[in-house]
């Protein structure tokens, strides 16, 4: 008797599992085959192209997402107001080495997100080249004073993982202009966040803290390339000047809109589940990978759902946010608003690490449900999804963080993301389109997964 | 007493593993922050360019990497002498579908390798679509005769693994020529290798097998997106006509050499593994992936062991294979000569897949061999390598296949692979850095261990 009880507890298990992995054949197959995340992502990222928070390319954004996400048939689709901060670039940034004077070597800069502009005719000045923050307070105010400063720090290399070496790295950008002021620098000059050695400045956030106006400093990125080349001219001579012009400008916030699309559940309509990627993104470039990708494979989550005939139990809710970037505006109004009417998020996923190879996700969750997971491992290894860890998940979601719901972050293969991150070169032809479908199949297994099973905390 | 046996074993266990993965640390460190491969590619890619067998790009290709092999201050170098099949393409093929008298579409197309030239003022027929040999042999003579046979069956989107796509469609390109000719079609075109719309014909290798001269038609293949084309004009009217041009040849064979150097072994000097890739190529593109990637990860292979202070107690052996692509004649021969001089090859790695992010392996070698390996996979996790399957190695080292020896093949990512097989667009710039180098240490950490435990078959 108790061995009949204990086969029936098998077979239950095997059929259940042999339908999830028929449904998640369905998934994949539809999306390398019948997929709409490469055709969105051309219209975003040619048609369209650069989405700053309050630049008319993100307004375009909202109002195409909207529309394409009205043809799903989904339950719901609307657009939720947030107020975001508007900065502008200005004119095309200009710089150079001045060896000797009026002997000058043009360098590639790009201002950073955020920063003030130079005074009125540009800054000329020595530079003093350090390899980090630490480094820099250990200076004594006259090496600072009147100084530009050039956090040369690169990545690093031999980490695997590239956000590894991007957390490495990434204070010299959002804070180095902030303690170089503090010590009088006139000027900051940044290592662009790239493991390549090439010609392109990468853009990103950078903050002031609650320094005086007065104490604010231009700040840039420059190239690698071009990094190397001014690191080695001040080891020849460390008397060369730096000449650098930025007429970039934060305006008044404005309004804009994340946008939510919704498959209303079938058993538990309370209980929601959020996939999501950012809509704006850095002005050079269009942003295809950071975070069209996101936002197409998003949107083709709930269609991949429809599409193979899966009914959610749950709701699933498609959220494109705004302002990821510079200020992460939508992330918070959508948990403020989830807060206020009490909805219970059990589940969010993000993908923002580009549109590459999936490589699988990682948790912020107990031990309990990251088991459960585990569990889930062999219905995704016929797609090479291998990487089940605990770790961060996307920024978007973070402010959804509660005591019970689950998030997580799609995992990329991340060898090439810093090629193209916040640079002119992050644009649609760098997206390979399997790759794309494979994340969006990958991401709508998952959302499925949890959709059927719940997270056992709801 | 029993007990301290026990532990005794456990932890010289770990000792052992220990000393593996700073082994492998070090060899991963060294590959992305001292690697020569990209250097080495970017050489034979640029400064040399294709190098399909006979060709000067060739023979250029084989002094380079020897005189490179020499400058790693391994034990031996030498050139090993081979007679390689000699085809050439001839002045740039010219292809058009003509809808009306005169009124013609260009259309791109490439011979495909081995392919005999159209006759003098080229070939002008109808066209006869299939989907692929079956579909041909099905046809009545009169619908084939006078014919060009259009073979467009196209790879299968929602196979995961793009080679096993590739495997399902290759037959039309390698033996279509030789079906259609014995059915009296007077040409063929076959939709080329490659899973995205694009404008690039991809060559590869074709067959007449055993087919009298007289029915030896001429082959050629065409863009993805003008087999589309094509289909769609045909479906519109299938009458209308198709015109090709091409004067390849086939020449009487050259000698051209492998390239192969070692490092003896310090224990076991008459136990062999060989690491290689091939060092020909086709004529379009500068063959970057395939295989310039596997020649200069497996040259850096050898120098990464030396460069992280292992010494290998087996004699290592990096082998460049010539003619892998049309012909193989390289394999062979070194499978010929090892065996004549009863060399005890033991393990054999290829990387013949592009340089993309390696994923794994895979292996043809005993259940017994294989369970050894898996034991290997945790050293291999923190480089996100996953993938330890039984199944094909490559095609050079397939020739040394006996019933000990362990042959394996590197299997990186395959998604981006058949974008650039065979066609224009595999070129250096196709090839990320970090992903190539990974690859190298990856090779160069299975090396590694199966020179430190053998493969217990030998």
């Amino acid at each position: 008797m108790k061995q009949l009880v204990i086969l029936g507890i098998l077979l239950s298990i095997n059929v259940s599992s042999q339908t999830d992995a028929e449904n998640i054949k369905k998934i994949y197959s539809n999306s390398l085959t019948n997929g709409k995340s490469y055709e969105w992502l051309d219209h975003l990222s040619n048609k369209i192209g650069a989405r700053l928070s309050g630049s008319l390319g993100a307004e375009r954004a909202v109002a195409y997402t909207k529309e394409e996400l009205e043809k799903l048939g989904l339950d719901k689709v609307w657009l939720q107001p947030v107020m975001v901060p508007k900065w502008i670039r200005g004119l095309p940034e200009f710089a150079y080495i001045e060896t000797l004077p009026g002997m000058t070597t043009h360098v590639n800069i790009c201002a950073l997100g955020g920063s003030v502009e130079t005074p009125g005719g540009g800054v000329r000045a020595h530079v003093v080249e350090v390899q980090g923050i630490d480094e820099l307070k250990a200076l004594s105010p006259e090496q600072v004073k009147g100084k530009i400063v050039f956090f040369n720090r690169a990545m690093q290399a031999d980490l695997i993982d590239t956000f590894e070496a991007y957390g490495g790295c990434a204070d010299q950008r959002y804070a180095g202009a902030m303690e170089a002021g503090k010590l009088g620098a006139v000027g900051v000059i940044v290592r662009s966040l790239n493991l390549r050695l090439d010609d392109f400045p990468h853009t990103g956030s950078m903050t002031y803290g609650d320094l005086p106006v007065s104490q604010r400093i231009p700040s840039a990125a420059i190239s690698t390339n071009h990094a190397e080349l001014l690191s080695t001219m001040l080891a020849l001579d460390p008397s060369i000047n730096f000449f650098f012009k930025q007429n970039c400008k934060q305006m008044a916030d404005v309004e804009s809109h994340n946008v939510i699309g919704q498959i209303t559940g079938s058993e538990f309509p309370d209980e929601y589940i959020v996939v999501g990627g950012h809509l704006d993104s850095w002005d050079l470039g269009d942003g295809s990978h950071d975070d069209g990708a996101g936002v197409v494979q998003s949107m083709d989550v709930l269609r991949l759902l429809k599409e193979s005939g899966i009914k959610p139990k749950r709701s699933i809710r498609v959220v494109l946010f705004m302002n990821e970037e510079n200020g992460l505006r939508g992330g918070k109004k959508y948990a403020e608003i989830a807060k206020s009417k009490k909805e219970n998020h059990i589940f969010a996923l993000e993908s923002d690490s580009g549109g590459f190879t999936p490589r699988g996700f990682s948790f912020d969750c107990s031990d309990e449900v990251f088991n459960k997971v585990l569990g889930w491992r062999d219905l995704f290894k016929p797609y090479l999804i291998h990487y089940f860890e605990k770790g961060g998940s996307g920024a978007d979601i973070g402010p959804l963080k509660s005591d019970h719901i689950v998030l997580a972050g799609l995992k990329p293969d991340s060898q090439r993301y810093f090629d193209y991150h916040h640079a002119a070169t992050d644009v649609f032809s760098a997206v390979n389109k399997r790759e794309l479908e494979l994340g969006a199949a990958t991401m709508a297994s998952l959302v499925y997964l949890f959709d059927a099973y719940g997270t056992g905390t709801e």
